[in-house]
């Protein structure tokens, strides 16, 4: 991305292993993640040329000489960052915390040059903490939408739920329909939701968000959307409301949409820094819980479901593109002609 | 309480039975809440002359004719609220948002007037919802203390730990050493905390949290305890703070001081309507949950062990005065000269 609306194809030099600890993985599958977009919008500002993608599925080519569990052929998955999978907040199973982590597109401090997913291949660092060996070998190509969906949107979604407490029997009001959004239903339907309302005003994804486990749709917003929520669940609101969006709007929606006691769980990139109002989340009792979310730690439980069938989060890519096509995979997903576009190099 | 510092004891005329679903309750004893003093120390503005006082235990006198759970004769603990206990809000188990419920000292509608609890006899509305029957009949005058604190201070002490979600081994730091925050000690300790910080530096209150559970005793504030803090937890902070103070700093301080993905409980009424940063949160996926304590809903837990001792919150009381001499208890209050004054009429 070498600034608003401009995502060039380029030509760099092949990764090599370097630190010891490091691993090169040849991308099978890659894709563009929402938050990629605000680079893209000029939401954020780009100061010079970075290498993008933090999504992306491959095969081992190489590995360093200290990298234990991750070895040449197999096929891994790799979260949207880099982790060491040792340091105390890993063990707390928050490896976004990792004290010695990073971002992919960038330094990783002490262990050199993390490249982008969405590319032919990336220099992995600290391999054995970040990446997730799918037992098997590369699986077949049906499967490589949803094992990718675990890199982000769909462990992003689990953490929503995880964070909002959605247990057997709650009710959930879902706001967001993107991709997040959608692994939000699945993660609430597969934790025991009682009822799943997905706030959409979108056909398709309204659709999608049936199937993966929604039993109503909202398409109000704001003090309408609420106001429906509020009538649907005892005048008071549902449980918990996961939200997947992250702008003020959103955030405002979802804390005056849970019932008092309820509990808020977010996972969506906050935009222009909205803050919570305490006087409010004192008065209802409504909890606010969640951020940037722990994959890696997720992989393990979700895999098997993936693997089976049990949950298909691969479906939320509605268009697959070539690697050299990237720039109109931005395009489309900007223009919201698609939700998620996967990428083969 | 007529205005800034103006605390005046006045004749009223007795209260009386008028809808049915109340009850006249002679008190045993009442206190002083720390959220009285907003308006003592002109925080909150006095526009009239209001009956003060939402924290009392006393002896049923007469009740309405719709009454059905308590009776003549019984000895009761008034939580800080009136609430019916049958809206879908006390089936949560969030009754301080009943849908019918309202203030001491205040008209609650459709219910009439609720009396202050600084007084001879209060007027309760919603009997049957709000006062908890403490089986037995009047206790020896050593458990009123403690029956006393499950009004207000010792659960709300409790729905920090509990908001906070503190379980068997957590690690805990307490913001606070006023009665709420000594509370929530004890509770951090009987969920099974493994460490228990009391933020603290003053030499009674410091000993009482000791004597509560607390293991440590941190008296530095802001960055510096911060610092502390991080340092005694693997460099990155205790699983759980509880904020039992309500600024804009104390608040700023819990949230800063929870390792990621930690959780801070909070209970401090919100002095000034401080904000919570969502993007510090989102980064660390520190939760906030907490807010006006349902403490009707806990007294059912916790009053085993005060009878039997297990637990001594009334120890927070240290300074025991006269109905006549309420000015004087909110004085002692306001200079911190008492951690919590019990009144006798």
């Amino acid at each position: 991305m070498h600034g608003e609306r401009d995502i060039r194809v380029e030509e760099v030099a092949d990764p090599v292993i370097s630190t010891g600890r490091d691993a090169v993985v040849r991308v099978v599958a890659s894709c563009v993640c929402g938050s990629d977009l605000w680079g893209y919008r000029g939401v954020r500002t780009i100061t010079q040329p970075r290498r993008m993608g933090h999504e992306f599925v491959g095969v081992v080519e190489a590995v360093g000489a200290d990298v234990r569990t991750v070895k040449t052929g197999d096929f891994v998955i790799a979260p949207f960052y880099v982790c060491d999978g040792v340091c105390v907040n890993c063990r707390n199973g928050f490896s976004t915390s990792c004290l010695h982590g990073g971002a992919w597109g960038a330094e990783v401090e002490g262990e050199g040059f993390a490249d982008g997913g969405q590319g032919e291949a990336v220099r992995v660092p600290l391999a054995d903490g970040t990446l997730f060996v799918v037992p098997g070998g590369q699986p077949g190509d049906a499967l490589i939408p949803g094992l990718l969906t675990l890199s982000d949107v769909m462990c992003t979604g689990h953490h929503a739920a995880v964070s909002g407490g959605v247990r057997e029997g709650s009710t959930v009001a879902v706001v967001g329909d993107g991709a997040v959004g959608l692994g939000a239903v699945i993660a609430a339907k597969r934790l025991g939701a009682a009822r799943i309302v997905a706030m959409s005003r979108h056909a398709a994804r309204q659709a999608l968000a049936r199937e993966f486990g929604a039993t109503d749709i909202v398409p109000e917003r704001g003090d309408e959307g609420i106001g429906v929520l509020k009538t649907m669940f005892d005048g008071v609101g549902p449980d918990v409301v996961l939200e997947c969006v992250g702008t003020k709007e959103s955030m405002d929606q979802a804390l005056r949409s849970a019932r008092p006691g309820g509990q808020v769980g977010f996972v969506g990139v906050p935009a222009g820094g909205p803050e919570l109002p305490v006087p409010l989340m004192f008065g209802t009792n409504v909890g606010v819980r969640g951020g940037v979310a722990p994959v890696r730690d997720y992989m393990a439980e979700l895999l098997p479901e993936v693997m089976d069938g049990r949950i298909q989060p691969g479906k939320v890519f509605d268009l697959t593109l070539p690697l050299s096509e990237t720039a109109a995979a931005y395009a489309a997903m900007d223009e919201r002609r698609a939700t998620k576009v996967l990428l083969r190099p």
